[in-house]
């Protein structure tokens, strides 16, 4: 149990919410993506905040609880567990307590259950599984130690960001820069939308026809193909 | 194909309905959940009611049809198959049979098809899979015997329960049981749930703290996390 | 890269979306289906068109964007990878130059990202994998060449037609065929409907108990199968 | 904790590795198989007995501990868990024991550890994973209660029967039909082997060429194939 | 059923055995290759032949028995299902008739049993899955028909390759070129194998310094590195 | 590109090879597996040595080339890709340049191809999947930076063990304190072993029977069992 770790800045952690996951993890190079396998449990919601870390024995969910008194407005609280496990770890009561605290969501590699319940009372969950599977709490984990999941690393106090999309983390010293980053790459892609939807293709706008050039990537008619080619 | 099995009694199964399928698990002692690999077709349903079982061949529905003729009024269609099979063996005609027959839905580890018709007709489904894969009649299989999904056994007659958190079993002559301790639980998860909204802890409502303790579980500042630990 | 393939014609594969993708699957006897692993990533929509295919290399969408070049009006643009990836190789972007070109939608075995945009733009995506995990541009690879997906083969100018149970490919010669057929199953369709909702059964609309008989299969009321089974 | 469960007889159960996993399935009208995920952690290996049934958690081995007191010579170890678990349940210090007492081997849905040494020692173990990742011992399961696995149904004192095409269930009352069955079986394998031998055709032996007949399966030759589809 | 489809020349086939899958791979410009699913039931072995395709009904082998009549020395058969299965369709039966006239092995997307056996009998197979579950004889497929594998298209009388790396397949046309290629690569090989045993560097061989500057990979020193970030 | 990270003391790592991969990683109180996701390609294999780590994109061997000179004798090459990837990234060519570097073997949780070469030639490969497909050289990567694997951090420079249990890392700064651990374990389990031969229970060696008894695990005869349960 590690308390009181340094926190991303959360008015800054708060503006990463004006950015889609997709856009900030370009704005990174394309790190901290937590992977396909983390989905909403409904559509529709994009939370960002800090992390408050929790590892979980497999079908346990002590330290989850242990997590709770951890947590403060602006975290989110993510979740894996030692080995792979879908259980249903978490569920409307523990919901109750977070969103008390002002935590605004929940990631987990995990399970959730309640599902129902949590849309009711507008708690985003990202899970790994859907679950009715219930747990016990019976052995030790850890909170706010650094974990890693699909690859990436999330120290507590990270900054979280999640949608429609999956989840992202944020080291929370880059924040400032991924805001920065995100800005610039919204403002390329606005002008981007607008050429496209004008017509101009990718191709040009991003210089590839000499990249397909250089790859020796011929243009051939159908009818040639066809010819030279009786698998077409 | 066995005829007349005995049922759960169907105002109790009609009451079942009341409860969460989380909430009648926990009070089952966490047995008959069938995992989280069977997923509602379209979110926000609940239904309960007596199961009638079928054993069938993969890519075949033979024996779908055959059970039909086996169902009544109040009763769900529980269906799975000799190998795992993601094939579409169920779709809108069969609904259509069933509903007339006053069947409540289908719980199936293999597919389902013609989802958007099954979903305005609101007809519930629950499946391991959605697949358009069609499939023949030639095979022989069963009706009604015991079947056993995600390791859980279930007999004709026994109690089904489904919602957006999956798909739960009671044996028939548990149902009564099934409900007293839903009920329970629910007025349990009513007070704590009252507890967590006035800003209670798990950690001290459950008495975890000397779990904890017990498990030597240390909390540490994180300076002194970070101090002692040049991975932090 | 195969410029101007014959597509399959287009009044034609508009008349396809009348129906639904289980009854063409069944009307071309049950081929052309493109397996349960490729869903929408919103639910409720149908759409058909004529294929423009690409081959990416894994975690790199650069073909994507030359294919853009290759679509018309009518198109779905049908993309499969070299070896198996999850990658977000198509977003909103991509979309917005497809849309202004006139194509109708997506289809991948990869991955997809910028969800909650394509889905505000309302173009319509069926995908392995909702990834936010971008891609680059640097390697070769092939548009308009046939390629396969779950064991179906899809040529350049195919039709497609996908809605929430999947995906079908239709070869481009059999699209009357195809029309023809799945119209003579929706009047069958319908009058088995209407039947089956006045209560007939498919054991007699399909003349099963007599395939039920040869295959030796028995009824047998609960009370011998319990008697002679001590396992019921 | 069941106790003294009546077993299948053991001279019967020792029989019944005269036979492979295939051949008895057959036998028994293809039913009691545990299915392609559990593997042999060493090929080479054929191993009957009667069941001792464990139910524990994820991630915790308490209940194989207690299990071994009820284990008796002939006896094999069948562990389920109550959601899925990769983890090392099981390794070199239980089979140890196992070893002491008589029992065969082990069969698990879920880990087994220490694998090199097993071999060592020619204890056969049939699992679902090999894990090095260890358990705790904190929470209560069953022994000697059925358990399911793949659908079949496997009681204590049931006959067991493993080999390379992985495990087999077969119910303690059946033993010797299944004997009867696989001997028959065998005699009429030794016919078919000497006639395919001798170059006669399945086709002709099991009278397939009506059923191809009467299923409208036509012969065409590749000549006339390749004419009428341009796909060929 | 299509009869008599013209093979790839023996001889040559015989001549490709001569060289692994990855290497003709390569000189196949990394196409034919059906995936890490497909794996050698044994190790050790290498074959190549010309395909017998079979497209079965999922839980079914009627048309296995169909195509082993079409079958002649230096045949491999190649079996796919209508949708996914790994039941045991292929065993030491059908593997005498196929030895019988000539036939080299099995590959298939679904499962194989009597493994001891057909290692015994030392007949190769390649194998989505070993399953001992058995399969009915009543539902009508395909024989020499073309089949897609992981996406790869394989016609009757193309040529087979299958090691331990697994299995590819040859256009019977191109069999000629993927020789010429496999063994100008082969040479190729020898002489990168002789100078990395001598200690050049693929980096210098391969010309790679200048791609990774291109790149702007950098090198730093780890005493910079983990000075410049906190998360070393 | 990191270079000259700093390494754990090799002769320290040595001595690691002399317990298993279970052991150690209970020695470090069950931290740092890498998941039953990874296998050698052959069995009977133990190495350790000291980590260069690798990521690639997926699809692309650029960074592979790039780490081979970072490898020196007693390294172990430990590979990951940005997403995932089963493409055969390995084969006998880099296998050579690293064995004439004195490289023990690789780890990656990508593909292996080559696999009879690689055995022949006595170099252990752990590896997600084994795979003929081929890569490219075109995208930039990193190497000597820390990965996470199934959730467990590798640095360069830590120490790796892996046998047929599986693959484990070792923070470079504890190899000592897991030495010690896997001895004191050993001398443990020598202990342990020795008693199960004797007879002795683990219910009483590691004192169970009171742990039962706080669960509320009951004791009950077949007999009592079966009356007061129609399920047994």
């Amino acid at each position: 149990m590690v308390t009181g770790p340094p926190r991303a800045d959360l008015p800054l952690v708060d503006k990463l919410a004006g950015y889609g996951v997709a856009t900030v993890h370009e704005a990174l190079g394309r790190t901290g993506y937590l992977g396909p396998g983390i989905r909403p449990i409904y559509p529709g919601t994009r939370i960002s905040g800090t992390a408050v870390t929790v590892v979980c024995w497999p079908g346990d969910n002590l330290m989850i609880h242990a997590a709770v008194e951890q947590c403060q407005p602006g975290d989110i609280l993510v979740v894996t567990t030692t080995s792979p496990s879908s259980d249903g770890a978490f569920g409307e009561l523990l919901a109750t307590s977070l969103q008390h605290r002002g935590v605004r969501g929940l990631v987990t590699t995990g399970g959730v259950r309640d599902t129902a319940e949590l849309k009711a009372m507008n708690f985003p969950a990202f899970a790994g599984y859907v679950s009715a599977q219930g747990t016990v709490k019976a052995t030790a984990g850890a909170v706010n130690v650094p974990v890693a999941i699909a690859g990436q690393r999330i120290r507590a106090g990270d900054a979280i960001l999640a949608d429609d999309d999956g989840v992202l983390t944020v080291p929370r010293e880059q924040v400032g820069q991924a805001l920065a980053g995100a800005g610039a790459r919204t403002d390329r892609e606005a002008a981007a939308r607008a050429a496209f939807q004008a017509g101009e293709l990718g191709l040009d706008r991003y210089g590839l026809r000499s990249t397909l050039s250089e790859l020796n990537v011929e243009y051939l008619s159908y009818e040639r193909y066809a010819d030279g080619d009786d698998r077409a």
